[in-house]
């Protein structure tokens, strides 16, 4: 057993047997073997069902032991009860490494923690390593592995690799991601009771992984404080780790030991784990994935002065209160840009940082307006970085897409983000897409955008204090 | 001139001029006199132009002293210069109340600060009441007012009010409530500049109007604070009133200045204001609208303790943390419920509150352990409130609108809200519609939805505290 990669079967297996698979649409046993088709996992699917005979395609074995090898990966689609049994069936055949999906033991009370007791001793005295119980598994985007219970469409395939006590990510969140985030998936991890497989091992599996160049974690609470301060302080040395932690409250903590069984903690312990490894703290699942798709798609800032642009005052005002509040500055602009932007407004408006364009927009359309003073705060020396805020009303239409790829391709040291307030719902989705296929990230509001380039610069910050690549 | 309601000609005006009404399709001038037919206003429309002849059907005037009549309120679709000049006219022709939406003044440097108190010492010296400069007016859905210079589609009646420095409301975020949102609209005022008309005269015209059952607020600092603390307690008492100030900070202060041209003033005196008239005070325009929603469907909760069966424990926990942080407590379940769950789920999974019934969906479909689940809780006298959460992946599929309506049936004097976590985007928006069709808010998170519910217990602790009714 490798035992310097323990996450390498989870991620990367070259084999997987699914016992439990079945051939009714709808039971996870049938749904993991559907996924793995559906992914193109590149390795043999060994599906062991009592019956055998075939399903989706495949041939499907009486038992682990039939298998023509020792698989990589066992993903068990069993009753609890019959949990036991199989982790024995797993010792006998020399597999390494299992995903128990099955619920009903740390979350479910006594009885249900000494079955875990049980299954896992087994487990640990044949040097088996264990996700779960009550783990949907993992996916890997770039081998086709997904072993959720829950169907799932191929996900793009992208730097952003998720993973915690959740079953959401390989499941709602996948989907959302998939369907309306529009960055790309490295790998998921949905850690369940967290009875061998922690936050431990995968941020130190992922401090090192190629493929992942942003981390987003949810946790409840780790076992191993001290091990978990390493494992984050390196991991987020190597690339952002975003780092969402439930519990604050009691009531928040009581929810959680019947979640998962998991000890919360104190929060100011784990408040300051988080800053001194110089992860980014997160406050929910927005967050995680509005900072996740900067951190994927956007150049680090230079500094940390912000420039605006706005069709609407309240933009300007709202991006004021939100600069202050995550460390970024509005700077004055050079003589040069407002001399620009002067040539875009009615020579009665103010030219100024954040920019009110509306009296440009009236008088001479959105398109041209945009452009002009987009353009001219870009080029300034004095600005690292630019937010365009837009209201999706008929009169604001432009043709978004050319504008940033514009903006980028001239600046592509800049990050830029768009902030669509309010207006058309279905205009929102077609903005959101266009802008977001040249790499810009689009969010709702100005306090979003701006929470989002406070993390690049926050990041940075971080790692310029604790230097890049510092390691245990 | 009425002195003791100056509002009711901006809002139930028999008879409207747009002066400066235009031909051109896009211009701000035709577009009022567009809006205004396609919310069916009741009375007379008078375009004026100084070619006349007829602006889209409506017979145009050359000027206001040819008019048939006097009208109740003019619009003034002209360039600032000529603002001076129109408020003269207006003032000859008997004019008191008056609409100014170009900008260009004292949201526009010294100049424009002189050029605007030119055109208020000429309105105030004829008793004409202006909203203004840099306002795009009013709405009033149950008269058909409409008098914004952007495009709009006829709004939902409602009984919701929303006003404040921003011509959003009148544009973008009208357009996003409408096709996104599902409630309803009853007035609408953009400030501008508020020159004259300002936060004080709206809260103390709306706190007892029919039509406003809650009111939506976005101020950057008003000018009379002891008149706005008595405006705003009055109006607290009599209904909710959600309220958004910005400039928290000082770049957000700065940036006011030049939005309006107001003085933000200081945050904690605003907070102590806003706070002791039993106000909610809110941090964007997704609360407002969120609370906003939940205060025009839902009847005020009896206590504080609120109910959530989610299909996912990571919901349970943020639910749980959630409840703390807005006021509220998720108690133990009594006997009979937990029996009635119990039914629902396998034999090993814990029936509590927060109830996680993933595994009863995984046994049973989620139509029927929601149902049952949901029923439960929502019969339980120890639960004054009740959140489902759901994740929009086929494994869940129900009929969510049918649920509802049944809950509420049973159950009327209990507040109900749905969380949609994450899951497919277009699955989103549908069960968003189905849910909120039947006036239970849909949310896209625990938190808030908790949020949301926690106004309410708020709004019903601050009335006892002042007691309802209140007034001056």
């Amino acid at each position: 057993m490798d035992i310097s990669d323990p996450m390498k079967d989870f991620f990367e297996p070259s084999s997987v047997a699914v016992v439990g698979a079945s051939r009714t649409p709808g039971k996870g046993g049938n749904t993991i073997v559907a996924n793995m088709i559906e992914f193109g996992f590149e390795g043999p699917i060994y599906p062991v069902n009592p019956s055998a005979g075939e399903i989706l395609g495949l041939t499907a074995y009486a038992s682990l032991a039939e298998l023509p090898r020792v698989p990589d990966l066992v993903v068990a689609v069993l009753p609890r009860l019959q949990t036991s049994d199989l982790m024995k069936e797993c010792a006998a055949a020399g597999v390494r490494s299992v995903i128990v999906p099955a619920a009903g033991f740390s979350d479910a009370g006594d009885e249900g923690r000494l079955l875990e007791a049980d299954v896992m001793s087994i487990a640990s005295g044949a040097g088996i390593r264990v996700m779960g119980p009550n783990s949907i598994g993992t996916v890997n985007t770039a081998s086709g592995l997904a072993t959720s219970i829950v169907t799932l469409e191929r996900l793009k395939e992208g730097g952003v690799t998720i993973f915690g006590q959740t079953g959401m990510f390989a499941s709602g969140i996948a989907r959302w991601i998939n369907t309306s985030e529009h960055f790309g998936i490295s790998k998921i991890a949905c850690l369940g009771n967290k009875a061998d497989i922690d936050e431990n091992d995968l941020l130190e599996h992922l401090a090192d992984d190629r493929g992942t160049r942003v981390i987003g974690a949810y946790t409840e609470g780790v076992r191993d404080g001290a091990r978990f301060a390493r494992a984050l302080r390196r991991a987020a040395s190597a690339k952002p780790v975003l780092i969402m932690k439930s519990g604050r409250t009691e009531t928040g903590r009581r929810a959680i030991e019947s979640h998962t069984g998991a000890l919360a903690g104190s929060e100011s312990v784990y408040a300051g784990i988080i800053d001194q490894a110089g992860a980014i703290r997160v406050a929910d699942f927005e967050e995680m994935f509005d900072c996740a798709k900067a951190f994927e798609w956007l150049p680090a800032p230079a500094g940390n002065r912000v420039g605006v642009v706005s069709i609407t005052g309240v933009g300007c005002v709202l991006s004021a209160d939100a600069s202050d509040a995550h460390g970024l500055v509005m700077p004055l602009l050079q003589d040069s840009t407002v001399a620009a932007m002067r040539r875009a407004l009615p020579e009665w408006a103010p030219a100024a940082n954040p920019a009110d364009i509306w009296a440009g927009i009236e008088s001479a359309g959105a398109e041209a307006t945009y452009r002009a003073a987009a353009a001219a705060i870009a080029d300034d020396p004095s600005i690292d970085s630019l937010l365009l805020i837009f209201t999706l009303i008929p009169e604001s239409s432009l043709d978004v897409a050319a504008l940033f790829g514009e903006l980028r391709q001239a600046h592509p040291e800049k990050p830029m983000v768009a902030a669509l307030m309010a207006g058309e719902a279905a205009m929102h989705i077609q903005w959101k897409k266009a802008i977001e296929s040249v790499g810009v990230p689009a969010y709702t509001s100005p306090e979003r955008a701006l929470r989002a380039i406070g993390a690049l610069w926050k990041y940075k910050v971080n790692t310029q204090r604790t230097g890049p690549g510092v390691t245990r």
